[in-house]
């Protein structure tokens, strides 16, 4: 259930471009408009993608004016033959071109900040539609434009994601929010290391709390995600039924939320090692640096990685990590004593406060009856001793490498709180 | 420019659920069956999201089926209130509900798999329309559905991407492919190394190729995708005419191609190495472990890559990899000189035949005049003895670590094809 539907403020989509209707590019604008319209209190009625073809595309735009409040349309706006919305919505709205000489400066500064001279094919665009309002593009050399009819309003947009999201956010997102009747509140509430219809148990009881919030369950092999979100008159009032919600998923299932809306389990990990000041150092065997990789995405993360070793194969475990021989041969590299092993030594080599270890077996091949592809074995070392724990993922390898790093960072988050002994 | 679009055979998809319009889950399946559509040799004329409301949903149907000659819908066949596709379809081809006893086989069949019994509320799944032909699914629990009215076909499937491909390659695919009149072929040439303005420049004269195939060019980050297509009468005879063009292709940019479709850079370094029967071993400071975990992805891997330091502190430099304090102080830690040193040192250490280094300012912070953000030295140390290199690059913290582990391994791969001196 989602809010807006219902609605009068109605904006629709519409993405161009052959490129996306035959799947060779993945149209992520059509998910940016989606949610930040949405964000907005306006509700998204429909996206539609269809290709270059001038009939098809006259038909779109004159079907969406007659229908919808606000139009958002990307693609087409560029300079090769390819590039018809200019010409469809002229025909659409019976413009004549202009030129304008704010877009022939706009392109000189991109050029400059470029270093390159204007290629000549560009000059077409410095000739715009004289009656629409002209969108001035400081990113890239495709201007948007902007139509207003029966007070329904139709926007163009370059298809280039980030030209897309400059003219979006300089100059839609102003004009949709003011005239938006309702403010739209939207929390995500991040979880992992339980199962879908586990998490829905323990809040079970919360259903009484839908009356106040529309909330949405977003499971994947990393974890499940719970959109809750709001309309209200005020934002103030909207957030504040947010933060009730989120206190009481706290109460039911605080362990298992490692954050809200962009935050990530390496950024959560890197607070607390902050707050803490302390150090860490990794030991990845078949999750091959993802933690590393992972851990190293964050800004400041120098702070606290001292370093990591990817040890693949057993004689790095053994000459890295002082992993014994024998304990390899006894037990094999995928096993606790192995894990322990690794994380026990990444952190006497390293003299990091805090040491985890990964070892698996990501698959396709290399399982057996006794150590199916997927098991995992994840170690943590710190100054109140060794944990480790035996998990068992049943992905292909590159989702079970996903899930092993996840469930590294968790666990390393929980020792991180004192949850884990 | 993309083939298909004046096919008669005209498929249209169209994506129910308000969690795809309000942008909440990234909808992917409409890119695959974009993509899967059009190499079957048909055109797909539109792709249309909209939200689980009945009265947009039979309108949107209804237009389909009088306009195209496929309709693929996905989306909203589960048993939640919100799903409500399978009595839109209902209303619309007038059909009265029957029970199928193979679904309900199917379902047992599925959570015998999954080792849990069959929940209650999945009986009405068991009732489906009586006037059109169910597809049944061997791994979810919503059945697909395909009606057809005045020789167009419309196929409903379920909106979880793994059961939308099973039914749409099961069922769905052999229809389409025995209707296609011509067959498309179709061949992604992977570059990387060179800007797209390059490229195209050194390709020039390939323009007369343009009668042959369609030729589309896709940049990022990370390279440049060249996409060519062709329509034939046989397969074969497109497969020869693309190979023509790769072959013309491989003469003027021979050196920047690492592979085609589906191929990584991470692929081809593999295959090198082992083709060379040499192992590899990484030293990666501002890349965080990204360059071992894509070498990882790869299944294999283990025969070649022996393992990784993560050397991310200077400390970390100095005693894993021998790098001298002095050269740290001397030339800082992003210089020539320690990249150099990395590398050997890597080599050194662990006796691998081949040895990758690292060392960048990812940002946003850490830069200055001297050394701006997205400074990096990669540095390849060999047999033959050592390599390095200076790139700048001018993107976020994100997409610097992504071109330094893209362009380390494409340094790989020139150096281990004797291209790089």
């Amino acid at each position: 259930m989602i809010f807006g539907g219902s609605n009068s403020d109605q904006a629709e989509v519409i993405v161009i471009g052959d490129e996306v209707i035959s799947g060779l590019i993945h149209d992520t604008n059509s998910k940016y408009l989606g949610e930040r319209i949405h964000e907005l209190g306006i509700g998204v009625s429909r996206i539609t993608k269809i290709g270059d073809d001038f009939s098809t595309i006259e038909e779109c735009v004159e079907k969406a004016i007659n229908r919808s409040n606000w139009i958002i349309l990307t693609g087409g706006l560029g300079i090769t033959h390819d590039d018809i919305t200019k010409s469809v919505v002229m025909k659409v709205f019976g413009s004549k071109l202009r030129r304008d000489e704010k877009v022939s400066v706009m392109l000189q500064k991109v050029f400059k900040k470029r270093n390159r001279e204007i290629p000549e094919s560009l000059e077409s665009q410095c000739e715009v539609p004289d009656n629409c309002q002209v969108l001035y593009n400081e990113i890239g050399t495709a201007p948007g434009l902007r139509y207003e009819k029966n007070g329904r309003v139709l926007f163009c947009l370059p298809g280039v994601p980030d030209e897309m999201k400059y003219l979006f956010e300089e100059y839609i997102v102003p004009e949709l929010a003011s005239k938006s009747s309702k403010t739209f509140s939207q929390r995500i509430i991040k979880t992992t290391g339980i199962s879908e219809s586990d998490l829905w148990q323990k809040v079970s009881s919360l259903s009484a709390l839908e009356d106040k919030v529309s909330v949405a369950s977003l499971p994947s092999h990393l974890g499940v995600r719970i959109r809750l979100s709001c309309l209200a008159e005020k934002k103030e009032k909207g957030e504040s039924v947010l933060d009730e919600v989120e206190e009481s998923l706290m109460g039911y299932i605080g362990q298992y939320i490692y954050g809200t809306n962009d935050e990530t389990l390496e950024d959560k990990v890197g607070q607390l090692l902050v707050n803490k000041s302390m150090t860490l150092a990794t030991a990845e065997s078949c999750t091959g640096g993802l933690i590393g990789h992972r851990l190293t995405q964050i800004s400041g993360s120098s702070l606290y990685f001292k370093e990591g070793f990817l040890v693949y194969s057993n004689e790095a475990k053994v000459s890295r990590l002082g992993v014994k021989q024998q304990t390899l041969v006894d037990y094999g590299a995928v096993s606790e004593q192995v894990a322990r092993s690794m994380a026990e030594g990444v952190c006497r080599v390293t003299k990091a406060d805090i040491g985890v270890s990964v070892t698996g077996i990501a698959g396709p091949t290399g399982g057996n009856d006794e150590k199916p592809v997927g098991l995992t074995y994840i170690a943590i070392c710190d100054a109140s001793g060794t944990w480790c724990k035996k998990f068992i993922y049943t992905h292909d390898r590159i989702k079970n490498k996903e899930r092993a790093a996840q469930t590294a960072l968790n666990v390393l988050r929980l020792r991180l709180l004192g949850l884990l002994r």
